[in-house]
């Protein structure tokens, strides 16, 4: 900002923490006066905030444009034919925001933009020879999240950098997303923020690929597993991480026993069970049964670890699967639950099932098999009886049961074998998203049926990808990555100012001569926030380390006598005194680091 | 924008005009590839709108922190409860959109942000001392315009510049308005369209005085009235323009004559009766009847005129008075519509009436009776007779009727005195309004109950100011003011590009020194849009002067032989041929128009 005195542009500081601050970002942005809550998730930039912000949309748009992207702005409001032509209007659900307008058209207030961006392009897009062409806008974005919270990091109005690119091909895809890869990079690096980036699932969006850039943070809510081994160097969200089992199938010595159904009364979970039969629980088939109104899925997995939801959902096209009622389990084991197994289930992969609604009526579901592919010709396997209080023990999966749709289905953990080098094991950390990165191929641009004419004159579907970063987020981190128990700690490059002025006078002739010094450092180049209240030195040195500028100008007693100021660093607390000349000398040489070197 | 080429920044050039695009703004942004409509009242800006919004952008904001103000961002979401506090949730009426979200909580899509702002600096002012502050963003808008056209001139989402100024006093308030007026008029300079400030109604807003800053244009929804007498200078939108009546009370030979009741069988409108009675219209007293929920408002005004609608809501503090219904009128004056007149009403001002519903049930209004101020004192008037087929002739005011409520109350127009000099008459244009700057007295803060502590220690309703500026409107009205038949005419101080590069070759040898020629240009500074496709000339033609860059650089089949390029002044049209240095040393120099001197 331009140097400006607090007479000009006051802080909006405040002593008190807001009861909903959770994380230091939140307290620090509202304590310093960055931000402020009007609603739920619904957050107000005051000055100082608005113009990091602003900062920060610079950063990303100068890197976006370095690297192909070109700048254009939709509507926030778009209409339901876009986002019916992709079927995510159903999709979506309460989490977009919707409207009406008085002549009873629906709209979303825009969530994302693949639909609008694919419907934007149609109109221009003809050839191959337009192609690829990478469209970005930086704007607006809601989503009604159930609950909305930590300040900038989960809010329902938010601003988001999102690129959208067209290809002729998949190869062409390539090269963009990985130009946009290092756009990431260097945009987060010139911000200064530390990212891990890790491989993603694609989710909603659809697509073959995608990347996440993630801040490492214990109040993340997305899990990354991480190879011990640097120089492998993979990184992954949990849900997309690949399980990699260190029990192979007992090829050299296999139990041979044929089954045999045990009495297991009362002994509902695999730990029961387990302990009951005197078992290891890695020798068991857990059966984990979901549904959602067209399916019944039933999945298969090794009994000492967990199902990995996002995998099933994806290999079964199916969202919101829910765990099955208890009167759909009976239907499909003949049993209560608790006792599925997967030796003379009572249905078949494909089955249609009739289940009977509260109503009286009837509602028809596809029965899904599943198989964790690490069952795979294992044996000495317990599984459940179909049979209330029945187990089955000595199974052997080539003798026992097909497995028609094999997956990998379990949910990767700490300590698991990393899927890229096979050797090292995985360490975990909590991380929020700031970036992501998505293949989406031609999911969009197929549902919406536009094409553009390839070499040959013949109409294909262009592939696409798409490029998001959160703005407030991003800001949000950097301070949870750059703050101390004063306040934040800004880096030059974002800071709303450069110095923070404190001046300690005695009378009127001080006061003029500091105020002059002040006009000396303005007109350096370097940018100064004058605190000229009616306050005491020390509330002002506390604002000055809350709003966290890189360096505070003291200027007090010695300076009439001797000449000579106080100068601090926020981000070391180290005080130098320093001459007047020398110091406007290293302003104009953007050199006040080189004082603060001993 | 950076220099660049058709093959990395297509220019999205069409050439149907679409059948929706009336005026010239409208067809040329969407030709020219600037803006693309996404639905009604809702457009995208592609690459060089969006460069031209930007440009527009940071010259308000650069202006508007010349002049103190601080930039904020608020929420586009704005919760009803503070609309409730303002009354205004109501009143805005179908034009406000509003959403609902999954806990079922109401919100506004913010048309303006009055309320919003009065909350936000609740938070943090408390004091005299923190006044004044001039507050402003610049973002989204939302209204669901009934009928949206024009283009960017009445779309339903549209980014506005608004500021609020929060004041300890009237004289404080004065301070900053006369402030943003002079902010405005540099902006709109800046920018380069020739605006007319004018007296504007303050409507729904609230307030003791407003100026609008208009676009003269024959599609633009408001009238101003201009004193033909420049030094004058008085202009005026329509709805707040004095009416000064030529005609003065007959004192010195006045009509002496009692009230004479005469039959008028079958004349309803003033033209009629006049013609039946051989009288002038302007000797008629006109009745309009109006109604709203709570009144019904009967106005009296000079028979030859039409009534000022706003003026009478804003003297009755009524929003939305519609023609008063048959049943209404006939209960007010005992007789048909037609016949109303002020002599023997048979109703009081202030009297309660009760009206029937259709449903059988019955409501009670308030009469208000109001009369203009040039009847006053007048005599030799006809009016109704209150009484079916009847009207009364001799009427004096003084004798016959008294006024209650004295306005002024008539629409002016063209030919009216001038009520600034009161010698000059005045005449009419259509007018687009691209800002709007308001005195909103206490209203906002009064109340939403904000209150500071003035120098006493005492709490008193800050007053404050708004100022508004539509960018959209603001790029189509220049537009308006600066084409031709061809296309687009942009300022370089506007303009996505400085030139427009068009390069004709025989063969690889010549391109190759064109493409050389273009690089030496890129790195005088000026930025270049080189038109690389495979198209004919004539297309690069056409388009180059579509778009409408300030110059075209022209470079053909002398180059290579003498060296020369040819250049071309879009504004004039004018060619020029210059020598290859002598055009990139005035490039450097920023003295290309200088060429184009004789």
């Amino acid at each position: 900002m331009q140097s400006a005195k607090y007479s000009q542009l006051p802080t909006f500081t405040q002593k008190e923490v807001p009861k909903d601050a959770a994380i230091a970002s939140h307290q620090l942005m509202i304590r310093a006066g960055f931000i402020r809550k009007s609603a739920s998730g619904l957050y107000s930039y005051l000055p100082f905030g608005y113009d990091v912000y602003r900062k920060i949309e610079n950063i990303i748009r100068d890197i976006m444009n370095e690297f192909g992207g070109i700048e254009v702005h939709l509507p926030l409001l778009t209409n339901r034919e876009y986002w019916d032509a992709s079927g995510r209007w159903q999709r979506m659900g309460k989490e977009m925001m919707r409207m009406t307008d008085r002549h009873n058209v629906e709209y979303a207030l825009s969530p994302t933009h693949e639909e609008a961006m694919v419907a934007l392009a149609s109109g221009f897009l003809k050839s191959y020879r337009q192609l690829p062409v990478n469209l970005y806008q930086i704007g607006e974005k809601f989503r009604d999240e159930i609950r909305p919270r930590y300040g900038l990091i989960r809010c329902r109005e938010f601003v988001m950098k999102d690129a959208y690119s067209f290809h002729i091909n998949n190869e062409s895809l390539d090269v963009t997303y990985s130009d946009m890869r290092k756009a990431y990079r260097k945009i987060f690096d010139t911000i200064g923020i530390e990212t891990i980036p890790v491989q993603a699932d694609s989710g909603s969006m659809g697509g073959s690929g995608s990347e996440e850039f993630m801040v490492a943070s214990e109040i993340g809510e997305e899990t990354l597993l991480i190879c011990k081994d640097k120089n492998c160097g993979y990184s992954s969200n949990q849900e997309k991480t690949e399980y990699i089992s260190p029990y192979n199938p007992q090829t050299s010595n296999p139990d041979i026993n044929p089954p045999e159904k045990v009495h297991t009364p009362d002994q509902k979970t695999i730990e029961e069970v387990a302990n009951f039969l005197k078992k290891d629980k890695k020798d068991f088939i857990k059966s984990v049964i979901l549904e959602n109104e067209e399916l019944i899925v039933v999945a298969f997995i090794p009994g000492d670890r967990e199902l990995n939801e996002i995998k099933i959902s994806n290999y079964t096209g199916a969202n919101e699967l829910l765990p099955a009622t208890a009167e759909a389990i009976r239907i499909i084991t003949g049993a209560e639950p608790g006792y599925a197994g997967p030796y003379q289930l009572p249905v078949k992969n494909g089955q249609k099932i009739r289940i009977p609604l509260a109503d009286g009526r009837e509602t028809e579901k596809t029965v899904f098999l599943a198989y964790d592919r690490n069952l795979r010709g294992r044996s000495g396997l317990v599984g459940g009886g179909n049979d209330t209080g029945y187990h089955y023990i000595h199974l052997s999966q080539e003798r026992d049961f097909v497995m028609e749709n094999v997956y990998d289905l379990v949910l990767a953990k700490e300590g698991d074998i990393c899927p890229s080098c096979g050797k090292s094991l995985l360490w975990e950390t909590k991380g929020i998203e700031v970036g992501h990165i998505f293949k989406l191929g031609d999911k969009y641009t197929r549902s919406m049926e536009v094409t553009v004419l390839n070499e040959n004159g013949k109409p294909i579907y262009p592939v696409m990808g798409c490029y998001g970063i959160g703005l407030g987020r991003t800001i949000a981190t950097f301070i949870e990555q750059n703050h101390d128990d004063k306040g934040i700690i800004w880096t030059p490059r974002l800071s709303p100012f450069y110095f923070y002025y404190v001046a300690i006078f005695k009378d009127a002739e001080e006061k003029a001569a500091m105020d002059a010094f002040y006009d000396e450092v303005c007109i350096t180049g370097k940018s100064v926030y004058y605190d000229d209240r009616k306050e005491t030195p020390g509330v002002k040195f506390n604002d000055a380390d809350l709003v966290g500028f890189p360096y505070q100008i003291i200027i007090g007693k010695n300076y009439l006598s001797s000449g000579t100021i106080e100068l601090k660093e926020r981000a070391t607390m180290k005080k130098v005194s320093v001459e007047k000349g020398a110091f406007l000398s290293a302003c104009r040489e953007d050199s006040i680091p080189s004082l603060f070197m001993d």
